[in-house]
């Protein structure tokens, strides 16, 4: 594509080695949550590294961290994230960060001008955090993080504006965190499937047709603590027992149609053997590329939950924390996908994500598209989490062939 | 009873709220955890206010702390514990201990001498703790505290010998804190009711006819983790999922019969929004007057939770963390009750306790009884907690008498 430069994947591996010991060392797998010491740590090395490709690096109000190869046109954006969910891997995220910069590294190496700047993004904490919200990069330079958003609360109580100061950000200059529309051609996040698919199939790169949407819910059910020897069965208004029914009414609503649905945390306080449980507060999420689906199952969840508070005498709170519409990726950047695909020779296919993503956000500004590499077992958000080396290599040289063919748009 | 000389309610409710002011001051409700700094600094009061009473005061190899009226004949017993559940309340436990201090207290005042030993003792321990045993200080006096049990760990790695350090204990020497079978005459604990029958008959004063045994159960869920975006329902092995099931097959397994069960403590791993729970443990217990019930109930739940694990594929273990055996009350202590009660002309009921106690081991060495009074509400094991004043009174006269019928038998 670029006559002498391919991407090398030794480079890559290295670079996924090295950010991967960036990481909580007395925690399972590969945790760097956002904002952590870990985190902060990796990201001056990150800076570093996309110093050293070549690029012009600069950090924004809201903590991104952006690499620049100048062009005279609008730019061409690509990247993901490197902050990790607890015991999670090493793939997710870092691969589009890392591969974006070796794709970079390699452009500027060949001497080769684009026509358009070349943007490489690290978007700022895309998992979920214990503020409550995920992309919060991403939803900046979207020009969607309000200060609503910036005023909400981690449960040792620091605002996430503090927690951005931490990263490099300047809350009070988050406005100038936002692009315009038409500084952007298109964005292209390169990232691993984290489901069986591909897998499945022996198919090495997926072309993304859109991302569900999210919905995600918090719900409080306030029983009455008592002692659990004392405390006759029918006297009890026992708060778990109510939590444990809207942990399978949540499987049992997004298990209807092709949706997924998960309730991943849980606290039940005084949390003593001894006590019935007068407080549990529980998290969930409905995942679906149909806005028809999220709206009826999250409507059904609410239901059932309610039912089960009036059934026990539980007071049943329920609150919206997020919603993330579906995105219908570019008919523009998949077909470059596709061309570019066929002048590499690699196979792939077309298929949804079950995953949000920074560039649902991104698709607020610019035509997106995404490319899927396989994870072995479907694994993901686990130490286990894997993607083979001629998959790494594969979706690195994809990345660049696609970029190579918008910069041609 | 004893001429000039009663249980002073102010003083003991003085008490009473010294001995609260000892908590952790982030915490909700009267929080006095076993080893905990508040519970260490409580422990050095105690120590004054019975040396205050006149009492000889010692500290036993368990931590265990003893206050002593010499007298000829074997001691009779009388004492409860300081430390309480997390979010718990202001009597469950001290209420016993500062009425025996009161009672001493008054004798000593009197002058009179007993024809028997007084020994006042708070025992160490008895709520349920990190290290998953309770009655730490009356196993130890009983001599059932066994080498496993000071090897057990909590979640921070120590040990609860070494913790026994931290209350004035040496483990090294823990077999020196079991006393002889012929050195107490009777134990007598006088305790809040922690359910609703006295205060809903009206009733001040409650003679437990006995104690429910309980069986502990800590169960781990070992699933998959995995990714909530991309992970097909059908291809889901959610440890919360199996847990919430398990939760309520507690609940069903003990709503037979007039047994109680709760599941009262339950951590799901991650614990991220967006991650399916690969990894949950839940402790849960049954409690019962009735030996075959409690068998019973326990082989149930042992099915249910295996069925559920294999049904989800889900490996379920269960670890048996405690047997307590239903103990009866003496009818010797009975009786001496129910005379003294007459003699004060305070109204009784006889009542099971659901709840376990520190009575439980010293029925090991003696006969032994207990009296209860009302709780408002039925509450405990949370802030709301409370006895009233008369009720108070009540109680700490009920055991002064019981234990001087008891000085003549």
């Amino acid at each position: 594509m670029i006559g002498h430069a391919a991407v090398n994947l030794a480079r890559l591996q290295s670079d996924l080695d090295a950010l991967a010991e960036f990481r909580e060392p007395d925690q399972t797998g590969w945790t760097r949550r956002v904002f952590s010491d870990p985190y902060i740590r990796s990201r001056k090395w990150l800076a570093q590294t996309m110093r050293d490709a070549g690029l012009q690096v600069t950090c924004d109000a809201a903590g991104n961290l952006i690499g620049v190869v100048p062009g005279e046109r609008p730019a061409l954006v690509t990247g993901s994230h490197t902050d990790t969910v607890a015991g999670g891997g090493r793939f997710d995220g870092p691969l589009g960060v890392l591969a974006a910069i070796e794709v970079a590294r390699c452009i500027v190496q060949s001497g080769r001008e684009l026509t358009h700047e070349l943007r490489v993004v690290d978007f700022v904490g895309e998992e979920p955090n214990e503020f409550g919200i995920s992309c919060v990069g991403s939803r900046a330079v979207a020009g969607t993080l309000s200060a609503a958003h910036l005023a909400l609360r981690d449960p040792s109580g620091g605002t996430l504006a503090g927690a951005l100061e931490s990263v490099g950000g300047d809350s009070g200059r988050i406005v100038d965190s936002a692009w315009r529309e038409g500084e952007v051609h298109a964005f292209v996040e390169l990232h691993i499937e984290q489901g069986p698919v591909l897998e499945d199939a022996g198919i090495p790169i997926g072309i993304v047709s859109g991302i569900a949407g999210i919905e995600r819910l918090h719900m409080t059910f306030e029983g009455e603590a008592g002692h659990a020897g004392t405390t006759p069965m029918r006297s009890r208004n026992d708060a778990l027992c109510a939590a444990a029914e809207a942990v399978l009414a949540v499987e049992q609503v997004a298990s209807r149609g092709d949706g997924v649905g998960t309730a991943g945390r849980i606290e039940a306080k005084p949390g003593a053997l001894n006590v019935i449980p007068g407080h549990v507060e529980l998290w969930a999420e409905l995942r679906h590329t149909s806005k028809e689906w999220l709206d009826a199952a999250r409507r059904d969840l609410e239901t059932a939950a309610t039912e089960i508070g009036a059934r026990r005498g539980v007071r049943t709170t329920i609150d919206h924390l997020s919603r993330t519409e579906p995105v219908i990726c570019s008919e523009v950047v998949r077909a470059a996908m596709s061309e570019a695909l066929g002048d590499l020779g690699l196979a792939s296919r077309t298929l949804p994500s079950g995953a949000g993503h920074d560039t649902v956000q991104m698709a607020r500004l610019a035509p997106v598209g995404m490319l899927f590499v396989p994870s072995v077992g479907g694994r993901s958000h686990c130490p286990e989490e894997l993607t083979l080396p001629q998959h790494l290599d594969a979706g690195a040289s994809a990345l660049m062939a696609t970029l190579l063919v918008l910069d041609a748009r």
